[in-house]
């Protein structure tokens, strides 16, 4: 089968070949239909947040070489002010939306990020050409819905937010769970605040994307070990910029490319710490964008 | 309060005023914590169904005036193939969207469809302008969560799918719901399942949209006065067209307008009808688009 | 006839009514085709000069709140690289441009800036809807071909680049055009190199657009009354910033609404001044985009 | 030097290594500053021409599987009409623009068509990636300017249009020359008319697009033979379709890879047959689009 890839070879890395040679989904998989069941059984007060931050073109992040998002207006009021006429009184407005995949509270697909030539699964990064991803594009995920757990690291130790550079690790991860509560299981969406959207809101663009808190390799490591499916965070990237290591984006590369993790970027987290509730029903619905290599998304913690 | 509607003239109509002066979320607002806590009871096998359609430029329905979605792939793993260098092994695709908010399966806001140059709650028309709407944009509703209902009036008739022109009636409504045991309660987001998609794939794109079965204007005002929260179908407008009247949308102006229903167009429905699960845990996470009339959506039935 | 302009009242401002109250292309009509010929005559050493930035989304200048250019490849040599098939040897690339009309070098159309509700010739403000311009759009110029003239009033004054907020005045127009050996007949198409984008080159963005040396009112009058067609320059809006009376873009209002004049920004002017020639056949064509408040254009100086 | 192509290899291969191995403007190197100056000689009445059609979504001819040109206003009359506030009376409309390089009247550059891997000059094909065209970008031909002739082939006929499939040859070219009373010389831009518009005019776009009448292969190696700079029809792509031996676009791979001639395509030609003047000074100046594989074009004929 020429598109897979060659998992024998790469079994010991993460999880390739666990659930197959023509899996696309990853540690989704780790979800199963009673890790959903048992994840909206833990809605208590049916409280439902939001984890998304605006789509608009002026005052969120974005990460400099994307381009922000747009919106345009194909049909509005104005235009009956103006005098257009209305069939029968009918009146209507219309727009249309231009943005990055990755230009917002996004989800990473797992054709996002990938080292020697091999993607998850190890199927070959050149299977994502001009056309989109071939292979695990964003649409194969479908939904990432299953027991979500927030570690509010910034209010566990008492800060605004992190420092840039601050490493997370599983001391942090372990601390901050007993801290909650809570424990962290495999399945699990793991949610880290960080506060660092504070620096965006005070000090702006350059500064946000200059550096970040956030998880390391180690922490990285025990999470996708664990076998959870998913991690977001309010920081850009989730990982710690600058990296343990110098080289891109060793996080993404170990748990996107290596562990089938899907990463949850620039989560709009304070409310939800506010409202005090670390474990809940956690559902992201990306655009079936057919290849794509992430997803605008609206996440929701239901509580 | 310059930009509210005048409520007290209005609230004969639908909802207006129901929620207060300032409300922007209309019949969302029916969703207590109570129903959403109890909907997300109504999970049993864990199992998730995603309702839309993917998201691409070709082989999906887009209504005619309307521009087709646009996928961009801005980074890709063919660069690399033709020589692009890798920092430290990394290797990373990245993408690009432009779609009309309504160009595949969408929510419609608030600010979608009105008359007489006022809005749900009685907010002025002209307050939509080219730079989004300032009020009942769907970023204000956030999200719709709560019992999903799945109507499959193909299915009970018999149908591959309801036939062009075919009047979604009360009688239908009640008949189809008590065919499959369900109940239709305040605060439901009701899915009528037409077959009309099958016109798509088998005939094109312009027979698809030259008529649709659909719901009628005394079906809409039964549902609107029932207070649910909103109504889903699998065609292009929820509404039968030709309308009965042969003014444009009149259910739209009806649900939208006086009684702030969310409508939900071209879902994807034959998976969960075909999996029998006739009540379940809905959820709509639309995009955050500040001022949007409306936006792409991946509604989920977890059942 | 409902459209048009009440010209008769306000014939005494600029150009109204001089072609007519049915015309749309303003000063450009002082270009007959005998001043069209004349020009073509200008053309000695056969040496064409582009005078465009390149279009592209980094390293050029944007107004804050527009987006910047974007170009997307829908197939290109990497898809190749990674195995994409051809059809009988056959290979291609294709891509996609998204960017405001006003984003790189462009012409403004007359249908861009007005005041009292009124645009050149008398026509509404409100025939510019959501749909465009349904007058005086940038398809109606089709082209601005004629005599231009450069006056290099940075290399006149022996300046690296005229200092923000420096107004451009009658007497420098005078003095430069005297300096250069050239005249300023009707039907010109002035272009005025200030230097400016030395301050987008050297201290970037926010600085650029923070100020710019420009035509004041005083000389934008004398242009108007000379009957010039055009007039361009490297900085991104002509006129002197800060205005000389604060309010915002008088110049813009009193050369386009009331003269009907085109104005085309962001020029490329250095190479065509170290050539040293100061009159030429000057070529812009603009898109005709139906509707337009403008055009990206690369305009042309035959020499 | 690693980017440029093998010219001795290939130098007997249509114009490759002609101008230098790091030749990137193909063809147009064939107009020297003389035949521009001879050029501008031509301009005896004055009249220009503009040899556009129309940039918008709706009733022009768009190929099929490119997307439909765009046009938003993100200001406009209907802003203010709906009671946007003026900032001391000033008032203006703005807008935005995406459509396909090729999506509407365009010029080809040398990237957009190739094989064996090698484009134009020997340059390797995967040089043209996500990120753009790195060798013979639009951006490289700056302007397009020197004789124009029209051969209105149709007219000539005494047909409306030619018939889809219809070959042009060498003797069509030299026989509607002779009948205008015009050479064809070195350095000449060809605009080939064949009415093939009309039959999207009166039969639509699927008519349109299955076949067209066009450049047969002994024709287009006699024009790159010839040395001609340029080529333009009115059809959607010079060529005749079906084409001669069967192979995708036998003649884009050998006026535009092995010649470097330029195409341009969806030409505008009736209004300047109707003027009867064969013979011009042809400008067209292409959007400098960093990399790009073409760029949308108003070309005109300076007459």
């Amino acid at each position: 089968m020429s598109d897979s890839g060659d998992s024998a070879q790469h079994s010991s890395q993460g999880n390739w070949g666990r659930w197959g040679a023509e899996d696309e989904r990853g540690a989704a998989n780790f979800i199963s239909t009673d890790l959903v069941r048992d994840a909206a059984g833990l809605v208590r007060t049916g409280k439902v947040y939001s984890l998304s931050l605006p789509v608009q073109q002026q005052g969120v992040p974005v990460f400099p070489r994307r381009a922000p998002c747009l919106h345009f207006m194909t049909l509005d009021g104005g235009d009956y002010a103006a005098g257009l006429k209305r069939k029968a009184g009918y009146q209507s407005a219309d727009d249309y939306i231009s943005l990055p995949t990755h230009g917002t509270t996004h989800i990473d697909s797992l054709a996002h990020v990938w080292y020697d030539d091999r993607m998850y699964n190890g199927y070959l990064g050149s299977l994502v050409r001009s056309t989109g991803a071939r292979k695990l594009g964003i649409d194969k995920l479908k939904h990432l819905v299953g027991r979500g757990v927030l570690l509010d690291l910034a209010g566990w130790k008492g800060l605004r937010h992190l420092p840039g550079g601050a490493v997370i690790t599983v001391d942090d991860l372990k601390g901050c769970a007993r801290h909650h509560g809570v424990e962290l299981n495999p399945g699990d969406i793991i949610l880290l605040r960080t506060g660092w959207q504070t620096v965006f809101r005070e000090q702006g663009s350059e500064r946000f994307f200059q550096s970040e808190p956030g998880l390391g390799l180690e922490a990285a490591r025990f999470l996708g070990e664990l076998g959870i499916a998913g991690v977001g965070s309010d920081n850009y990237g989730i990982e710690v910029v600058p990296t343990e290591n110098d080289e891109p984006a060793p996080v993404h590369r170990m748990l996107i490319r290596d562990f089938g993790v899907y990463l949850i970027e620039l989560l709009a987290l304070d409310e939800l710490a506010h409202g005090g509730c670390h474990e809940f029903l956690f559902v992201a619905a990306p655009l079936l964008i057919t290849g794509g290599t992430g997803s605008p998304v609206n996440p929701l913690a239901i509580t």
